[in-house]
């Protein structure tokens, strides 16, 4: 079994390290990982410049290798060749906030997976829902033995080529977490606001501000998991067609 | 009704100019897409840095807004409060090559239409079917005028907010296009390849390159109607839950 490691947050997350060293008690670890953060970059193929790949390591000294590009771009490396060893799956994360909701498209992390099926390799995305309030630094162990858990057991199921999870973790303790759930996509509550404001040379410019997104917990979905204290499994599929609407849009005439 | 005119392809585009003018006698238009080209940019929001906003005009001097964000930034700026008067609907094009299958995601056009779609604005994506070998000017003109009937046909039936239509237009004169048919979307066929290189200082660098890709035509896909000379709407839905394997992964003791 051959893993790949990547993320949105960049080579040196500590989220990074901790689903990295969980995933190498699994099977053998490749890691290639964006130099920076790409948080809310979308699923990106960079073909109007050429990609850099470095030799990296990891916080505790793993090799691992960053890259220029975005985290679908260095997925895309990886299956392409740069990594010449066949991958089996590829994991994303430990993203430090949610990915729930309308986020999927948005995210670095989902996105990284999406990759890797559309590349025909299961990808699992892993975000931790950490307070919004949370001072101070993050311990990803918890949710890396649950990554662990949750990829042991994908594999003793089956890799299907087309598998795609968006796994969420609530920020609790192994004892507190009450369990795993499958759950549907749920609605995010973007709560953006322009902020206007103006340089020093009299020119404005734009920050897209404002509160950080909620959600909707209903019962069923991702956010309502995590609100419960349940990880979250969402099961996600490329193909978008609405079948509801294809089917009253099929009835107009055109 | 008040439609906002954007692209991935860059303010200064055939195509975009092309839907600015035909949407120009269906109602009011603002214009404000990315200064620079964003294919395969993906589902952006822009919050590490603040955007700038510039006046700028179409390539026929009609008065439009150009920023340094994403073309789903642009839509963002737009919906947020930058263009004060409310908008009715959201349109994205002439992208001049074919979004179809998991293009989606990838897609500037598509995820400019996405953006507006979370912002409970109905969104539409238009592309070009261009054929591969096309040498020379593409003329936006019949597929402006495809745009203008499907945006007047939808606007008709009553605009939903969560209303998203990727549509994919032949090359083809009017009198060649067979009909505009409501399709599911497609499977893609990519064919990258890592192309390696050494820079004049003996560091490599790679290039996602390959030959461009292709699809299965199949029978009610966007695609299959392309390639029978349709105009193709597939409706998407920003829900990617998997609700099959929902069910499949809920048995599972997890």
């Amino acid at each position: 079994m051959h893993i790949l490691v990547t993320n949105d947050d960049g080579i040196s997350a500590p989220g990074l390290l901790a689903l990295a060293k969980e995933m190498s008690s699994i099977g053998q670890v490749s890691v290639l990982a964006p130099e920076h953060n790409w948080s809310a970059s979308g699923h990106v193929k960079t073909m109007h410049r050429p990609l850099r790949v470095k030799e990296s390591a990891l916080l505790d000294g793993l090799p691992a290798w960053s890259s220029d590009g975005a985290p679908s771009d260095c997925v895309a490396l990886a299956l392409l060749g740069f990594i010449p060893e066949k991958i089996d799956l590829v994991v994303s994360g430990i993203n430090p906030n949610a990915n729930i909701g309308h986020d999927v498209t948005y995210s670095g992390t989902v996105t990284a997976a999406m990759e890797a099926t559309i590349g025909g390799v299961p990808g699992i995305a892993f975000s931790l829902h950490a307070p919004e309030d949370f001072q101070g630094t993050l311990d990803f162990i918890p949710a890396a033995r649950i990554a662990h858990r949750i990829v042991a057991q994908v594999i003793k199921v089956g890799l299907l080529p087309n598998l795609l999870l968006n796994v969420n973790i609530p920020y609790l303790q192994d004892d507190q977490i009450k369990g795993i759930v499958v759950t549907r996509q749920g609605l995010r509550v973007y709560r953006d606001r322009l902020d206007r404001r103006v340089d020093p040379r009299g020119r404005p410019y734009y920050w897209i501000g404002g509160d950080s997104p909620t959600a909707i917990p209903d019962e069923g979905t991702d956010f309502g998991a995590l609100e419960n204290g349940f990880v979250s499994i969402t099961p996600l599929n490329l193909d978008l067609t609405d079948f509801q609407a294809l089917n009253s849009l099929g009835e107009i005439r055109w």
